[in-house]
């Protein structure tokens, strides 16, 4: 170890190093003291802070009133803007893109709506109306919108929890009032500017979401895929499998069971290969409405319906109906709606923003948060009047949009023409497509949501986000997927707390042969300076942490006096490195002063090394410069150690 | 302006300093990547700062089994440790202390009751035998226990919401369940070393609440003080005023008003010559007493009393009765007096918590939070079972405690005997005192309450404590006890979330003369590095802010960029300062990662200085730091400039 080579050239360092520095750089910089800024200034900036970090407005600075007003209309429909520049050529990729996502999406909509518990045709509703809208307000270039997995099961087990899905009508009726109010939470969100609200669901507990979410709706499949009748209507995997195994001997139809198997081995394979030749991504795109195409056709020819094969057999044909009149404005069922469509809202949000954030980086162009949620809230209270249920951004389908080559939401619209069409005249011909290729499909759709890569990076990286990542998924998978949200909320804000009640504190040491101070635990070869406690407070001082940091401060005195009770001087200096203090509060000055008290009882000097601008301002108006006097604020801890080793009693 | 200068000077300033310091200080110190910790002494270390921060078993360390035993005693009875070393001459100043918080307590107590809406006894109760068991239990030398105002209040607003106090049996039983499981709270809280909850109730809320209590419970002694006899239950100011001037005609009694104002005037009087001569702090002390027995002995020999003075009447003579069948163990009543009692014992706790601190702090001694609170928690479980009500730590009674010159906890068993007397032999002279004078005495006690110069601190200091002060303040105000609280908690909260979500990021520039980098806006005199922009994130990069972050840096740079088109080089290194970065999870590397990306694009190179222990475990765990070059990582911005300038495009 040469730990000891440098502990015995320690004694000599400080005082040969501040000698060295008076000699070649005398000079110690003051402290700055800014001016005051005013109470509405500093408002100013924290309420810009807040909710117009991204300065929305600047474009329209320096503007004439007829050019501010045509920007204040772009800026509201941003087809006005890129449809200017559209040229032929892109339309050749957007045409691409949109046929293949919409071969796509066509047999996971007649899924997912089934997932919501809703009739076939409002998944193809939903695909037809909300992408026109998203396509003149959105501003991403590559999401592709219509139902998802995820929000569809969300809304289905949510809304059956109020009505029996029996109820057609009434049903239907909380499912456009749902609708509705994820749209105008999603509109209110983006309008006030508080979309940064949905940063709150952490990285890590989404993907343990989604997980959940990817397993609890396979299990729902596999009433579809085993042509089981009578389902437990929960969603967690106790309920599913029991209800599963009870039925194993009258229930299960083996025909159902080699249908769906058959095209689930299909489509997974064809996922298989598209993941491994990124060229052919085209294959999983496709390969749901093969699968369709085909056994529709063998159903058919083979009348294996009447051998309890069961299939769609009735798709209401047409384009929307109007469902204004459907939604509840008044009564009990308000507030139910409400509370149902704030969350999938906020869901369908989450998932929209994070995919449009993706592509956005990708391609390097900028996508402004809060104006993507006016945007699919729109979109949605829209689609709510038109027989809609909630849509959003789908992780799946805008990976093939990108991958096929989409330029701008010319192929949302290319998607939502052939929606349109499949809607006023194929519909009939789903009649005989089995359940269990629908069950199929959405299985191989919501494999990809489990990514266990992800897991295991953040296992890696951080193990708190690790266990807020499995109390998502075991909530979604065990209990229900409102409880696993909650879970994850409740993970991720405990995370928060727990940062701002026990911030780490450090012991800082000389690096040898410069003037810098760091952790020792991180720098081994840094040096203690005798005499001087050197500590750094790895976080703002807050009424959360000011009790913890004074006594942590005192106990780590307390320790180094322990340590250094030989022929070492007394410590008669605590240097508190204030760098990462980025602000404190009432009760952190109260806790600095009491601080200060304890130190003067054992005649040992607090001094402060580099504190911020925020710290500084309070500091002077709490008049605690004062009491622990101007010149023991420093600007750096070695410009402090420098005039102060000097002054030390041997 | 000396401005113009310096930045004259920028443009050579950076080369040159990197050349001079090329030939003083060549070094450039590795950034040190420590030992990776295994999983298992991470989380011990994290479990260790949240839960047992201060070390609480460091005593028992290296000592032999029946020592350990010996100190575990001692440690849960202090009174073993501190017993052994008492002096006689301690006693003296114990003595006048206790004489002296005992003439203090007693009449408060009987008013205290009053506002539980208890009979006067079971103030006197609590003033028996909970000090006692402190006395035993606690290591607080100056604290004074029993009944306090806020508590009271609190106590008796949630029980008067759930029993009308005119049922006074089924009252008295939820009072004693209440009393229970605020002390199982406390217990508890300080068992499962959860007492850093209590932090969460920041200083300024505090300060905010007991300025509305002081208001609340002097608007509610009015009832005593003008004689009205039909008063609202309600506390709010509008509810109470109103009562005030519906009786003004019929329900004002002028005898009770001239003794109450009278005595009032001679209370604030006292207080304010105790005041202004620290040395007289006994008059206000025994003013109380001495009030009570002039105005007792006036009523008794001027039939006052049939005048419409309305009098204590009778105090049930006699130490505690037992209460321990009285407490609600099952039914109904269980859950609410747990929910009562959770919430007046934590705010109990706070208090007695404060005091603690304050004077530990005053004579430097420690102070084991956890260990007090199951000190409180004992003593109120045991005081349930004795038929006290929540006894806690009184601010008014603890400074004259202290200026009384108690030296130890011998004070509050002095007090206790006082009060022993009172209840065996004199409580029958208490027949004749007017309400009016209690009402007066409480008054006179609660007004130190509102404590406008730490207002003016907090308001000089920080505005948004400000803000949870006044949210505190008017909730107690205008709306109840328990809204206040619940604004106070949910501003506080608020700051902390607002803190995490929007840090602050500055600019950093060149310190002339040093090699130290500071923010810009701090230190006009420091000067930009032409091509490199240097910014400092000050937070930890977690999901609640990592988009802003990135979205805030590259905005930063958009700026930079726009500002210097002229002559200057374009920015072709981001050196992002990470010193006050003291965490990141996943959320966070994926931001870098976006970032690293964006950067990419625009052919700029992300450089980081000085990251933590913690952030380099992970930047490391998660290839992020192959992604960006080992290279680009420096222990000092200084180092980093140095570095990267000469290697700059021209």
């Amino acid at each position: 170890m040469s730990g000891n080579r440098i502990g015995d050239e320690a004694d000599i360092t400080s005082a040969a190093s501040s000698r060295r520095h008076v000699d070649n750089l005398p000079y110690v910089h003051k402290v700055g003291v800014p001016p005051k800024q005013s109470l509405f200034k500093e408002f100013k900036f924290t309420f810009r802070e807040t909710f117009f970090h991204d300065d929305p407005l600047r474009p329209f600075k320096d503007q004439s009133k007829s050019r501010k007003l045509m920007l204040g209309i772009q800026a509201i429909f941003p087809i006005l803007d890129w449809g200017r520049r559209y040229k032929l050529r892109m339309f050749k990729g957007d045409l691409i893109a949109g046929l293949t996502i919409a071969s796509l999406c066509i047999p996971q909509d007649i899924g997912y709506a089934k997932l919501a518990n809703l009739d076939p045709q409002f998944g193809l509703y939903s695909s037809f109306v909300p992408p026109l809208i998203y396509a003149i307000m959105g501003s991403s270039r590559d999401i592709a919108i219509g139902p998802v997995a995820v929000v569809s099961l969300l809304l289905g087990s949510m809304l059956q929890n109020e009505i029996d899905p029996k109820h057609k009508l009434e049903y239907q009726r909380l499912a456009f009032t749902a609708t509705f109010f994820a749209g105008i939470t999603q509109l209110a969100l983006g309008f006030f500017r508080l979309g940064f609200l949905i940063d709150f669901l952490s990285h890590a507990a989404i993907v343990g979401f989604m997980a959940g979410a990817a397993i609890t709706i396979s299990l729902q499949q596999l009433k579809g895929l085993l042509g089981v009748k009578k389902f437990t209507k929960k969603t967690d995997i106790v309920s599913v499998m029991r209800s599963v195994w009870t039925n194993v001997h009258h229930g299960w139809n083996w025909e159902t069971i080699v249908i769906g198997v058959t095209f689930l081995a299909f489509l997974l394979l064809a996922k298989y290969i598209g993941k491994k030749n990124k060229k052919l991504f085209w294959i999983p795109a496709i390969a749901p409405l093969i699968s369709v195409i085909v056994s529709t056709f063998f159903v058919f020819i083979t009348h294996a319906e009447k051998k309890g094969v069961q299939i769609v057999n009735h798709i209401e044909r047409g384009i929307n109906p109007s469902s204004l009149h459907q939604i509840h404005f008044t009564g009990s069922y308000l507030g139910t709606g409400f509370r149902i469509g704030a969350v999938a809202g906020m869901i369908a949000l989450t998932e929209a923003v994070a995919i449009g954030r993706t592509f956005a980086a990708m391609k390097d162009y900028h996508l402004d948060g809060n104006k993507e949620m006016v945007a699919l809230g729109t979109m949605n209270v829209i689609g709510s009047m038109t027989s809609c249920y909630v849509a959003t951004g789908s992780f799946s389908r805008s990976a093939v949009n990108y991958m096929a080559g989409c330029n701008t939401a010319v192929s949302n619209i290319v998607m939502s023409c052939v929606v349109l069409l499949t809607l006023e005249v194929i519909t009939p011909l789903f009649k005989y497509t089995p359940n269990a290729i629908l069950a199929s499909i959405i299985i191989s759709a919501v494999v990809g949501l489990f990514d266990y890569e992800a897991m295991i990076l953040i296992w890696k990286i951080d193990k708190f986000d690790f266990v807020a990542c499995m109390g998502a998924f075991f909530g979604v998978v065990f209990a229900s997927v409102e409880i696993g949200l909650l879970i994850a909320v409740a993970i991720s804000f405990a995370k928060i707390l727990l940062q701002v009640t026990r911030p780490r504190t450090a012991v800082l040491g000389k690096i040898p042969r410069t003037t810098v101070y760091r952790n020792i635990q991180q720098y081994p070869e840094a040096t203690k300076v005798p005499g001087i406690l050197i500590v750094r407070v790895d976080s703002a001082i807050y009424f959360s942490n000011s009790n913890y940091i004074r006594e942590r401060i005192l106990r780590l005195l307390a320790d180094e006096e322990e340590l250094k009770e030989k022929n070492q001087p007394r410590i008669q200096y605590l240097i508190v490195e204030m760098s990462p203090v980025t602000d404190i509060d009432t009760s952190g000055i109260h806790a600095l002063e009491d601080l200060h008290k304890s130190l003067q009882k054992r005649d040992i000097h607090l001094v402060l090394a580099n504190p911020g601008q925020a710290v500084l301002d309070k500091l002077h108006a709490s008049d605690f410069t004062n009491t622990i006097e101007d010149d023991k604020i420093f600007l750096t801890v070695g410009d402090a150690v420098m005039t102060l080793a000097p002054k030390m009693e041997p």
